[in-house]
C-alpha cells in the first residue's frame, strides 16, 4: 500500500508510452503482498495502537474502512482479541467477504456516534471527514493504516476553534470547545511505518523479491522483456517463498512423476497452471 | 472444484483450437470461488463429518492435504473447534500462507501415524496411499473435499485382506487382519457433495453467476468474445455480489466525485483498477 | 443443563432438610460441566442447525439469550463460522466476558427484527415472547438450547391465527397471516437433544464421573457423607479427566519433589490448593 | 498471579490462627480474576513481546507452561495472530481444557529444540531448568507471564561460560560458548509488569473491587466477620462488573416478577444462586 505510488506511476507511465525501460512490480508478487500487508499488517495494527496509546482491545467497538489486504489483517487481529468490529467497503465483492467473515457492513455516518477506535486503510482521501470527527465521542481514537496522509481529513483539523495537544510522540488529542476529546495517531500519517516496527522476517521476503526481480531483469535474454511493467513470473515468486520455508520448520511435500503428470505440472514448479490465480478474477483486456 | 473438469476440457480444447464457439469460465469468477470453495468448505467439512461420524472435534489431531481455497476452509473450521491441525503442501507460496496462518506444514508419512482425521484437497491423485493407510491409527477417517475419487487410493483398499463393513449410509469401515479399522466416507468421493447438503445461498450465487454469463454471451455485440475462454467481466462479477448484500443487511458506501477521481475509478465500478489482482499473481504470457 | 431438575431437586430437598441419604451432585464437576456444556454445545449448535435447516452461518445475524457455558459454547462456534453474534445477558458478570469476547450486549427487543436466528440457553422461561415473535422477520430460525420446553413462549403460537407447518422432521413452519415464516426447531424443546448427536467422547466423561462418585459413596468410611448434597472430591474430578487424556496423546508434566514443595501440592494432586475456584466466586456461608 | 504472594500469606496466617483481623481476598474476585489474568494478559503477552522484540507472531512455534487463566490468554491470543502454540500442565483438568482448545499437550523436553518462544505462567519455580536452556535453539525466545522471577532458572544462567549481552532495556542475549544466542526478556521478571503497560480499564476494575471490599469491611456489622479470610460478596462483584458495563454501552436485560421467581433470584442479584460456581469446583471441607 504504502509502496502503491510507485507502481502506480509505472503503469502509468507505461500506458502513456513513456516508460524507457522494462520494470518489475514486485510490489504484487503474492508473497510481498501478503507479507507486506495481510500477515504483517495483523500485527503491526496491535503494535501500533499499544504503543501510542496502550488502547485495551477488548470489548471495543471498531470500525475498520476498507476491507482489502490490509483491511482484512486489521480486522481479523481486532476481532481475535475481543473487539466489535464493523467496515465500510465500496467494492461489493469485498463487502460479500466482509459478511462471510462476520462484519458488519455499515457506511460510516451510520456508526461514527459509537465508535471507539476508527481506522482506515482504503487508498482514498478524505475517508473519514471533519463532519464525521465532529461526530465522534470522547476518546475516539483515529489513526490512518491505508496510504499517504489524505484518508483522514487531518487538514480540516488545523482550525482556530480547535486545539491540538500533543500527549506523547505521536500522539495527539484534538480538543473540541465543549472539551471532547479525539485521539489523533501519526498526525493521519501510515500507523505502521509511524508507531510500529517492521518485522525482520517481512524484510527479508521485501528484500529478496526485490534482488531476484532485479537478477532476473539483469539475466533475462534479448527481448524477453519490453518497455513495460511486468509482473515477477511466478517460479520466482515461489521461489521467495520456498527460501523463507526453513525458518517455520515447514517440509514441502514433492510430486511424484506420476501426480506432476496427473496435474499437468513439472516437479519443481510454477505449481499453479497458468490459469490459476490465488483466488482471483483477471481481465480479458 | 467439482467444476474443475469442465472449465479445465474448455481450456484443452482453447489450446487446441478445438473450441467452436465462445466460452465464459464461471469457475474462476472471485464470487463463485469464494462461496463455492473457501466460505462453502468452511461449514460443509464439520456437517459432513458430523453426519457421517459424530466426531468431536475438540483435541482431535487433523492432516489436511492442500492448501488452497478449500483446504483454507477446512482449516478454518477445524481449528476453531478446537482441533489441532497441520497441512501438506507441495507450493511454497501456499505452504507460507498456512505457516503464517498457524498451522504447521508436514509431509503425510511423517504425521501420519497420530492423526485421527486425514483430509485431502488438493486436487491431485494418489494423495493417500496404501501405504498411509496401512500406518493409520485404528479409528482413523479419512475423506476428501477436493475432486474426483482418485485422492485417496481407494482402488487398493478393494484387497481380499481387508474387510469392508458398511456402517451407515456413506461410512465404510474397512479392516485390517489385526483388527485395526479405518474410516472411509463416501468411498472417497466427495465428502460436500456425497454427506452434506449445499446452503441455497450458495447455490443462488452459482445460478445467478452462470445466469448472468450467459446473458453477457448472448448480448454480446458482434466481436467482443472470439472462439476462446473468457472470465468473467469484473463489473458483472461485482453485480452478482451486490444482488446478494441486501441479504446481509450490508450497506455499501459510494465514492463521492472527487474520490472516485482521485481513485481513478468509475463510480459503479469496476472498483479496481485493471491492474488489482485479489491478492494474485497474473502470467505475463 | 438438562440435568439440572435432578441437581436442582438434589438441593432443595437438602435445604427441606427431606434428603435421606448422601447424594453427588456430579453434574457440577469441572471435567462434566465444561465437556456437557462448553465444548460440547459449541459443536452441537452447529450440528442441529445444519441437520435442521441446513442454513449457512457466514454472514448471519444470530443473538444468543443468555452467556453461561453452553452460551459461550454456542457464541464461540458461529463466531468462528462468520456469524455475527450478540448476546443478552441478566448478569453484570457474564455480560462483561461477553463484552471482552467481543460480543455487543443487547437486550432482546433491541435487535429482534434484524436477526436470522434467536437462541435461548438461559435456564430461565419465556425469554422469548410472542410478541418478539411477532416482530421477527420473515425466515428467522428460533430454537433452544437452554432447559426444558420453556425458554420460547412455544405456547402462545398454538393460536388460530397462525398456520403450523412441518416442512421436516423437527421443524415447523410457524406462518403469520402476512404470510411470514419464522422456522421453529424441535418445538422449542432442546436443539442439541433433539437434532444433534452426542460424542461418544461426552459420554465416557460422563459415565466415568457417575460411575466414580457411586463409587466414591460406595466406598467411604461412615460418617465422610452425611444426608446432604456434595460435590465430587476435586482428585476424583481430576482424576476424570487424566483418564481421558491418552486418546489426545497428552504428555502430562510431573511435578518435581522440589516443585511440589514450593507448591504446597501433593506430587499427584489435587493440584489446585483449596481456595483454588477454576476462575470463581465462592459462597462464605 | 503477582498479587498471589498477599492472598497466599493471608490464607497461611488464617490457618495458622495467626491473622488478627479480617480480610477480603480480591484477588479471586471473578471479575478481578478475569481481567487482571485472562483478559489483560491476552493482551500484555503480545504487547511485551512487540515492544521487547519486534518478533512476528505468524508461523512461531510457542510453548506455554501452564493453561491457567494467564496461560489461556497467552495461548488464545498467539493462536489468533498465527503462533503454533502448544502447552505444558501438570493438572489433568486443565490439560484436558488445553485439549478442547486445540492445544497439544507436552512436556517441555519433547519440543524444547524446535521452540521459538518459551513463556512460563506456572506459579512455580525452575521450570524451565538450566539443561533445557542449553538444549534451545538459537534465537529462542524465553520469557516470564507467571509470577516472581523462579519460574525461568536465570540464576543457572549467571554462569562464567555463558556471555550476557544487553541489547535493549529489559532484553538480554545470553550467549553460548558456540554462539548460540538465547532472547532473555526482563532478567525472568515478569513480561507484562516489566514491558508491557496495564489498561486504565484494568486499573478500574482492580481498584474499584478494592475500594468496595474495604467499605464492605467498614460497613459491616459486628460479628458478619470474623479473623478469617473472605472473598468478595457476589452481589459485590456483580457490582463492580455493573459499573463498567456502560463503558461498552452494554444493555442488561432484567428479569420479569414471573421470570426472577421461576429462577428463585432476586431481581437484583445476585444473579447466580449459591451453588453456581462460574463453571467450577468447590471443596466441601
Amino acid at each position: 500500500r504504502a509502496g502503491r505510488p510507485t507502481w502506480c506511476v509505472l503503469y502509468q507511465l507505461s500506458k502513456a508510452g513513456k516508460l524507457c525501460v522494462p520494470a518489475m512490480n514486485v510490489n504484487d508478487s503474492v508473497t510481498k503482498q501478503k507479507f507486506d500487508n495481510l500477515y504483517c499488517c495483523r500485527e503491526s495494527i496491535l503494535d501500533g495502537l499499544k504503543r501510542t496509546t496502550d488502547v485495551m482491545f477488548g470489548g471495543k467497538q471498531v470500525v475498520v474502512c476498507g476491507y482489502g489486504e490490509v483491511g482484512k489483517g486489521c480486522c481479523t487481529a481486532l476481532k481475535a482479541l475481543g473487539a466489535i468490529v464493523c467496515i465500510t467497503e465500496i467494492d461489493p465483492i469485498c463487502a460479500l467477504q466482509g459478511c462471510m467473515d462476520g462484519f458488519r457492513v455499515v457506511k460510516l455516518n451510520e456508526v461514527i456516534r459509537q465508535m471507539d477506535l476508527v481506522i482506515t486503510c482504503t487508498g482514498n482521501k478524505n475517508v473519514v471527514t471533519r463532519e464525521q470527527l465532529d461526530r465522534m465521542k470522547n476518546g475516539c481514537i483515529v489513526c490512518n493504516m491505508g496510504h499517504s496522509n489524505t484518508e483522514i481529513d487531518v487538514a480540516s483539523l488545523r482550525s482556530p476553534e480547535l486545539t491540538w495537544e500533543r500527549v506523547r510522540s505521536q500522539v495527539d488529542h484534538i480538543i473540541w470547545p465543549d472539551g471532547k476529546r479525539v485521539v489523533l495517531l501519526a498526525e493521519g500519517r501510515l500507523l505502521n511505518l509511524s508507531c510500529s516496527t517492521v518485522p525482520t522476517f517481512v524484510l527479508s521476503i521485501t528484500a529478496t523479491t526485490q534482488a531476484l526481480a532485479l537478477i532476473e531483469l539483469f539475466n533475462a535474454p534479448e527481448g524477453r522483456y519490453k518497455q513495460d511493467v511486468y509482473l515477477l513470473p511466478k517460479k520466482m515468486d515461489e521461489y521467495v517463498a520456498s527460501l523463507h520455508l526453513p525458518n517455520f520448520d515447514a517440509h514441502l511435500t514433492e510430486l511424484s512423476d506420476e501426480q506432476a503428470k496427473y496435474m499437468g505440472l513439472n516437479k519443481n514448479g510454477p505449481f499453479k497452471p497458468n490459469y490459476y490465480r490465488y483466488h482471483c478474477v483477471v481481465d480479458n483486456d
